[in-house]
This record gives structure tokens, sequence and C-alpha cells, in this order.
């Protein structure tokens, strides 16, 4: 069916590439300057299109959650049960969808998540016990995960079920993308990368020596960032 | 148990230094002036220690082999017929065992091997009936499977049950290693990519539009290589 998404200017060019290869239109927005979820609601209105949000809403909750889904079969089949489990954060769709899986079939998993320095909203707000906001126009290498605060439906899972968020640098982060070149041979981007970072570079001590699941979840990265990456390391 | 692997000296760093990380002693041998076979008999009959072949060898074609029987596993779950499996081959010990596999659970698949060029021992082997030698001193991008001729165990299986071979350039390597980054967010090593190339470069016109299962089957790359293919594309 016709799609339009709404991306942010900075997305990487194989983002872009991808969706116009997949047909669909794009409609590019300045992160500092304009809200997504303001021009996705207009064009929808105008077009009589159905809106899929990016995050907050139970279906793109749920069907993230798969994720979490596949975690606890193979874990399963492992014969493992996790301590910690670690998801990258930006709005937090992933995550809650993740932990309301791991409540129904491993609630003995404690549930984290990881975000860029700057971009520490899911952190703040898990302490404070509402939502906190990050300070605009702050930017991170990790531009899949970079929200302005957690959802009010992702909030509300994540209040309830998440222990608490790993909060990590950009160097972290590209430590965690060579990490994962060479250990594991997956292409991994910025954001995706946000919680291996936090599993290898910043883990709570109680958190040592456990069982801990780690999401990697996007390879979104254009090769000129990939390979300055890979050469810095 | 202690372990000493007789390597090429042009390995990738990344093989190396994994050797070595997991506690093997290392001997590195001249591909071009010294033999790893006559090399490696004479240490293990000093060391009595067992020599675990290469490729030549009922063990090591029959645990290769294996991931044929995970190949028609996953074909028969997605309920798909490979007409065609490209692998990549040097000593041909992975197709080998693949095409044992796949007899026994797939009989109707053919299998191909794909190779460098002037490494194309085994298209040359299965035209002519024989087993023929590559020229001295020939090099090629795809370190993995430099091999100079086809084993005698596995050219008795690829003979009977190889349907021929693709003949890749480096270029055509290069290409593959890219599509698999940026497609399959796989890191893939040349050698490792040589089946790809020869899905994505050079396929003969009688597989264009046919079920086809392609190998991708090692990711030691050093970062610097990889990083020089990407920036190359």
């Amino acid at each position: 069916m016709p799609a339009l998404i709404v991306m942010p200017s900075d997305a990487p060019a194989v983002k872009v590439e991808g969706v116009l290869a997949d047909g669909a239109e794009i409609r590019l927005y300045d992160r500092n300057t304009e809200s997504r979820e303001e021009i996705s609601a207009q064009i929808a209105a105008e077009r009589g299109a159905v809106l899929v949000p990016s995050f907050d809403d139970p279906d793109i909750i749920s069907g993230q959650g798969t994720a979490g889904l596949e975690f606890a079969d193979q874990m399963a089949e492992a014969g493992v049960t996790l301590d910690h489990v670690v998801i990258p954060a930006g709005g937090g769709g992933l995550a809650s969808g993740i932990a309301l899986a791991m409540e129904g079939r491993s609630p003995e998993t404690n549930i984290w998540v990881a975000e860029p320095v700057g971009h520490d909203d899911w952190t703040r707000s898990l302490k404070s016990g509402h939502i906190e906001r990050n300070a605009p126009g702050t930017r991170s290498f990790c531009d899949a995960i970079l929200t302005q605060a957690p959802g009010d439906l992702t909030f509300a899972i994540g209040s309830r079920l998440f222990s608490g968020g790993l909060v990590v640098s950009d160097a972290q982060v590209a430590d965690a993308m060579r990490a994962a070149f060479r250990y594991l041979r997956i292409v991994a981007e910025p954001g995706g990368s946000a919680a291996l970072a936090g599993a290898l570079s910043c883990l709570p001590d109680e958190m040592k020596g456990k069982a801990i699941g780690v999401v990697v979840s996007g390879g979104n990265v254009d090769a000129a960032d990939y390979a300055r990456v890979l050469m810095e390391g």
C-alpha cells in the first residue's frame, strides 16, 4: 500500500535509500525545530491515511515485544534464565514490548534500558518517577534513539517494569560497534549498539557475573560512517 | 587441550589473534614455498599429537556437512525446495559435506562451488574429470580458500555431486561483501563471500529465476581491510 515516512533529516542515507527503494514517499523533518508527531498527524488527516506511530502505540509495542518472546524461547531452549536484559531505548517501544513479554515468560529477569549521554531521559524519568525530557538540541552519534522523552504508554509500562537505565558515551558505543564487528560479525548501527555498550563498558556492579541478555537492534549505518568507526578502533 | 595451528603467513591478523586468545600455538608457513600438510605431519609425529586436517578428512567433511543439514531443516520449515546451492570452496570440505547432506535430504538440489579467479582448480577439475592444480604463486583477495587443488576425498565426492564451479573476481567478491554489509548486516570475509559473489555477479543463465541457496561462511577480516572495501564501494 502507499506509504509516507516522516524521517529526521539526519537519518543515515542507507535508511533513506532503503525506504525509497521500497517505494515509499519521505517527508524529512528537522529534529530541533519540528515535531514529527504533528507533521504525521497533519499528513494523515489530509490524506485520510492510517497513522503508524514510532513507539507510543499498543500495536507497535506488542509487535516489537515479539523480540522478547524470541528471547524467552531461545533462552528456554538453552536452559538459561537471564538475570538481566539490556535494551537500547529511544521512545521505549522495543524495551517496553520486551518487558511485557519477559514479564509473562521470564518474570525473574530484570529489564534495563540503555541510552546515549545527553539523551538519558529514561534513566532520569525512572529515577524521578515521572516523564523527564532531554534538553532541546542535544545530539549524539546514536541517531536512531534520539527521542525527546518517554511516551505516555511506554512510560506507564517502563515505570512498572524497568529496573533502570545505563547511560553510554559515543566512544563506548563505537567500542561496542567494533566488538559486534569483531566477535559477533554483526553490522550494528550506533543506536542499536547502545545496550551492548552498556553491557561491555558501564555495567553496574550488581549485574557483573550475572546472565545478561543484550538486544542489538539495527544495522542502518552508512558505509563511510561504519568504516570510520572501524578505523578509529 | 593443547593445540598448534599451522596457518599461512598472510592470514588476517584477527584470525591469528583469535587463535592466540584461545591459547593455541601458531606455526606460520609460506603458501608459496612450504606445504602445510608436510609441516603439520612432522609436528604431529614429533609431539605425538593428533593431526586435524583442514579439509580432506571424513570427520571434517561430516562436521562441515552439518551446515547442509541446517540448510535442509530451514528450507523444509520454509516450505522451499532449493534448485541450487552455491558454496565457497578452497579444498572443498565444506562444499562436499553440504553436498552429502543435501544428497540425503534434498537430492533435487544442484550443488555449485564458487572460487576466485586464478584459483579455479575445482571448476577445471570438474570439467576435466580429474584433479587439476592451480599455478604456484597465484594470489587472490580470498585468503581463506586459496588451496592448491581439490583433495582426494573431497574430489571423489565433488566429482559425483557438484554441478560445476562459478569463478569470481576480487572486484565481484568486494561487491558481495558490500551487499552482505548493506542488505544482510553480516560481516563476511572475502573467501566467505565468494558464493554470494557468484550468485550476484556471474550466475549462469540456467540458474536465473531459480531458488538459490548461498553459503556465506566466515567473518575473519581485519577491520582496516573491511573499511577499505566499504569505502571503495
